[in-house]
């Protein structure tokens, strides 16, 4: 039932229920936020004195019990209401009659919405950071362990230079502490509040935006009411696509995770919790939660491009926007759920030292030889053919190092300018 | 021809042809940069003997002055060379001989592909930031012009509530500071040095990447040599989805002003330099350049799509990243072509007073009247009701005006905020 | 529970849950597919003596069962099931015993579920294909009924030329026609029987699957077990790029809508059913209906983005594929939602005859005069610029019409072609 | 220079530039079916007495002229012209005169774009069947030559059944096929006639479509002129999406490629001329041709998001859709560019016999030692259980056979089906 269009009898279901779309459950997530949003309304419109003392204590008691109701599931927003915004409010006004029917002065649909979905990707950037954290640490605890353990470097898939498992744990290391700057970057430039702004035209009663603003724990505020409208789906876009950062690294580990896990590769192996069987074939045992992580990319790749379809749109709010919810929503849920299981399944990780050894052969070490050529004065270029033409045995090499490796190469990790980074975190 | 390559006469010039793709006209772009980096390469050399002093000087000489012969169009890049980076070794060989044959040692075509595709997007990036302050300048001077002029305020593209010019145009002068924070931090993030990662797996050779790091302004080394790797496409990806939020805005804008041309509409004008006719109707004058501009987000969206198609890949190098290329240059080009007409475009803008002022009915007074009554004291949802059961005649509305407008509305701009900002650019 | 995984203890329910996603929920729309194909599976079975009549009577009865409880939603699939292979092969072994056992002989997961999903998908494809026929009907009727109602047409949002609504409506009626071809074209292309691939290799018994093929109502066997495991994501893209279509007509559709509905255009009006109100705004009467209509096109568009980012992979199954159900699924319920509104949508239009009659002013007939001038002789060229450069004033036209109108156009519509193909439909 | 606006002297060149994109290169390619068109059109003009007879003749001539020398590339189409369209007529006005001028009566920039690029889209899907036809033949002449030589059968990219090379190469014969289906079928849909509806609303000359549609090979006209303009974009991305299925393959092919080719498989062989080296390490041989052609599936996916992007349009024609044409002819390009590489690939594998039956081992044959056991009674679940509890030796199996094999499985191709279907091509 709508609150504001009660009046409304020939609005058949089918058509309400194709317009909420999947709202009900999408606001399962929102309630909770929309809640503390409108606790921060209450104490502006209190300030302008819409709401006197008693009203606002009521209000924010009120409000404050329903969402311990919802915590403990004891309210439960089913799809006799419209959204969490109707049925936050409808409760109000059950518990409080007429000043229940106050909370929304000086407010709209529009700015509550984007209020309490701003608060909720900031709450989730936060679980998705200390996630990140946690992986990174993963990662760089493997490439610690294994610094110096020798590892085919491939290039197209070829076998290249000679590497460590040290390099590759490590990379993924500090690719997730890059994720982590840019994820807090994101956060940053979204946390700006938007509540204020009314439908995006704001409202002929003085609001004290920074009373929420405060209260929110939001950086600023989002000044221009058109502009907060219109950053609908601006800002998700965005932070959609900072979520793909550390999903496109999933995607790379997952890759190798599956070609290393072949029997012709079988450099490492993983904890049996993360393979599974097959319906028709006894012998098989599979590495399906890593076909699943890789695939995870896809979903918020189709999220992404969902909303940016959605919003070839001329200013102002129109009901396209509804649909930005999903997508935010769905991406971080997909996030979570694929990012999470990532520490675990690192720290399950073993090594195959001896095939590990076995795939370093001579080929390998044909840039370090035209190199030790360089450094007696020929020419690179010439090294390099001379080298080439050398057609060595393909024997394995026993006891590789390298007394000159470059910075942050296969021998020379430097893992404490990593530590570092992590330690600041 | 490649360099590396030259023993290999079975390699059909169709082959040759579909690996290089577009590289020499692209390669147009990196060519400069290509140049400074080897530069810095050389002194990396020079440091640890690799080149005397002689050999460094000769080489950086001989770089600088096949900068000013391609500035000058005295030198081409043609199909003759594979790429950008063949051609400026094969010039260094044919000037200097043997010398010019040491310039490749310790790096690979990989690591400086991606230091010339850096420097050349930060170059870029710098550029469009320039634009996007004049932009952000274009639409503030007319946010001020026109700060009181009343404007139509719609959602759904229905009339709403009264708003003003000032509050349109603003409105995309903050969406641009904003964008100027994300571009900036964008840069920040990608701005570090992949130059010594080699292949992938360094080089058994103690580079001293700080030089370059230095030399080249970057604000630090990307340390990991195989994350330098992963790490391509990944950086391009979250550069063009930064490069999109001007576009969108730019889209949204367009959106609008193909509205507000309309005969319907007729809400502003514009220099007739931005229309042009038709082949068939000697009658009309079309917006089409405010149409490509808002199909050009289009071209961008494009591009990244592409490159997220590219790079599900396991960890090194592969060739299919050399695609990276074409996505990001053709982006950056697509960006400054479209922004770099903005402000002459928004600066011709003139504003139709009358009708602007005829489209305000007293409908759009609605919320303004309710919330009247909330002052009073009768609880808004109860105000709305009595409001919305209350068919006033839709008169057009005189001289309205808001004395307690919500601030950042269309009535309380607040535009110093924005000038504020503006200035610290 | 996993059938064929009981000893499997150390299986996190967190790895479990993460792998199945929503299966349980998508698997509702397969659960009678299933049971379908198990049934012609237990025919061939039999042929083959796997089955004696008995088992075969008797599996085939309780399939019968369970499917006539499952409609009645007596049988409910929950979560307490993997998905609803599990659970209809868990049904037949405790109603059966032994003999249940036995379906899963001589297939696989992979083919059972890809054999559902086709006969899914071709359900589907009938049902849309109905909807189809009944809104190039609607359209077809309003084209009828308005045939030479004038109307505004616009090109570049800019009055161009002198129209009619018959040639609005009439246009979707015929882009209805063309998908309707698509979309049966699309229908046979995938019309193939993927049973009896197994995991992609076949099994070594000699099952007959022409008597599922020809059971199951399909075109052919899709001969090569290989290649129907590499048609999992295939099948679907070009399905899913088939059902955007339609929904590319109703988001132009939509936004002629928008447009038309504006107050400044005000060329019709629908039944208030599908407007809503304001949670602010007392004036406010929204198209959101139309919106989430122009908006769902975004759903499926990010359905075939994401399933295209999932299928960059090598032959064979992989559990990435997994994910090529939501996909589909998902995207056939936003096209049913969608398009099954239009036809009540369409019927409810009432155009505004006065306002289409105002906006056809003298300009707009400029093509006709320079026409007119090339039929006295004067070269095309030379008359356009002639009748340019007469500034006639902006009179509105009266009583316009074509004698001459070319064929298909605004005042020569041939709607009794479209009726012809409507017929045969 | 612009036919129609020549008065228009404050267009600023780089305006010009922005507006015409690259539409000269494009149009290269649309140049001799603008002609074609142009003459089918002159012979309509001529049916309604706009042309005499020998205006019609000198226009055809002048136009068959036109097109030698552009073949010839004696009239090279340079960016003094707006496009092919603008030079086409000046060239016919520059020999002609006064008739030059009459060409443009009676039709559209919009509808002469829309008919060469149908006419030029037919083609070139004329040009993609038969290569589909020689790939279809390069995999199906090896799937006989190899139909019986073992390979291991790979899911999860783990080793589960046997299988042979022949059911690798023809499950690719197959979907090429299939491919050449859908083609088909796409080709037909798109394949009628819009010359005749002008801008969209046609034209007051009673103009004979039925003349062009015959003329230019089409198979119907495109009744309704409004669809005519709505369908630009629309057929292009039905189009583009059709490119893909083979693309697509070809993406599967190219992983498979790249991993058979590791030294870890090492499945198979390329002739040389597909790999390349590495511009340091002189013992790399790269199989690039194969990396790229995986590669280019991601342009196509770019170009059918750019236009997708590009169509939230409304009715009628709009500058934006002028981006359509390069999202078109850039696919096809690329499709082309990467398809005919393809027969020559495929006729140069070799494959490793020694290693491919080397991967066959014990466990492989779980799933027909369980059908045996099911054969002699015992219900397939339990034989499953029963076989995955014994833990035989992985030995290697030797000279592995099937009796029994499944219709269209490894051990029973029936490749004269596919000849059959070959055939009939």
């Amino acid at each position: 039932m709508k609150i504001w269009n009660q009046h409304k009898n020939d609005q058949s279901s089918s058509i309400d229920k194709f317009l909420s779309g999947e709202d009900i459950v999408l606001d399962q997530e929102l309630f909770l936020y929309d809640i503390d949003a409108s606790i921060a309304h209450a104490h502006e419109l209190h300030s302008i004195n819409i709401l006197n003392k008693t009203e606002t204590q009521k209000i924010v008691a009120s409000l404050k019990k329903l969402a311990k109701l919802f915590k403990e599931n004891k309210f439960k927003l089913t799809d006799k209401y419209e959204d969490c915004h109707s049925a936050i409010e409808s409760f109000l006004t059950k518990e409080l009659g007429s000043i229940g029917k106050k909370i929304h002065t000086g407010r709209s649909r529009n700015d509550q919405v984007m209020v309490a979905m701003r608060l909720y990707a900031i709450a989730k950037l936060n679980e998705i950071d200390s996630i990140n954290i946690k992986i990174a640490k993963a990662f760089f605890k493997n490439a610690e362990k294994y610094a110096s353990d020798p590892m085919p470097g491939y290039t197209h898939l070829q076998r290249a230079m000679p590497s460590t498992w040290g390099l590759w744990f490590s990379s993924f290391a500090e690719s997730f502490l890059d994720n982590l700057d840019l994820l807090r970057n994101t956060k940053s430039w979204i946390n700006i509040n938007p509540l204020g702004s009314a439908a995006g035209y704001g409202v002929n009663l003085p609001i004290k935006r920074d009373i929420s603003t405060k209260e929110l724990g939001f950086k600023r505020k989002q000044l221009n009411s058109l502009y907060v409208q219109n950053s609908r789906g601006k800002f998700e876009l965005e932070l959609i696509g900072a979520l793909k950062q550390p999903m496109l690294d999933i995607r790379k580990f997952s890759w190798d995770m599956s070609l290393f896990l072949t029997q012709e590769f079988n450099l490492l192996s993983i904890a049996s919790k993360y393979s599974t069987g097959s319906s028709i074939m006894p012998n098989k045992s599979n590495p399906d939660v890593i076909e699943i992580m890789r695939a995870n990319y896809a979903v918020i790749a189709g999220h992404y491009s969902e909303l940016e379809n959605l919003i070839s749109l001329p200013s102002g709010y129109q009901r396209d926007l509804q649909l930005t919810k999903r997508s935010l929503i769905h991406s971080i849920h997909c996030v979570l759920s694929t990012l999470e299981l990532i520490p675990g399944l690192v720290s399950s990780i073993k090594i195959n030292s001896e095939r590990s050894n076995e795939f370093i052969d001579a080929g390998m070490l044909m840039t370090d030889r035209a190199n030790e050529l360089v450094q007696s004065g020929l020419p690179f270029r010439e090294a390099y053919i001379k080298i080439k033409s050398d057609k060595s045995s393909k024997s394995i090499v026993k006891n590789f190092s390298r007394k000159n490796a470059s910075v942050g190469s296969a021998y020379n990790l430097q893992l404490s300018h990593l530590k570092n980074r992590l330690k600041k975190l």
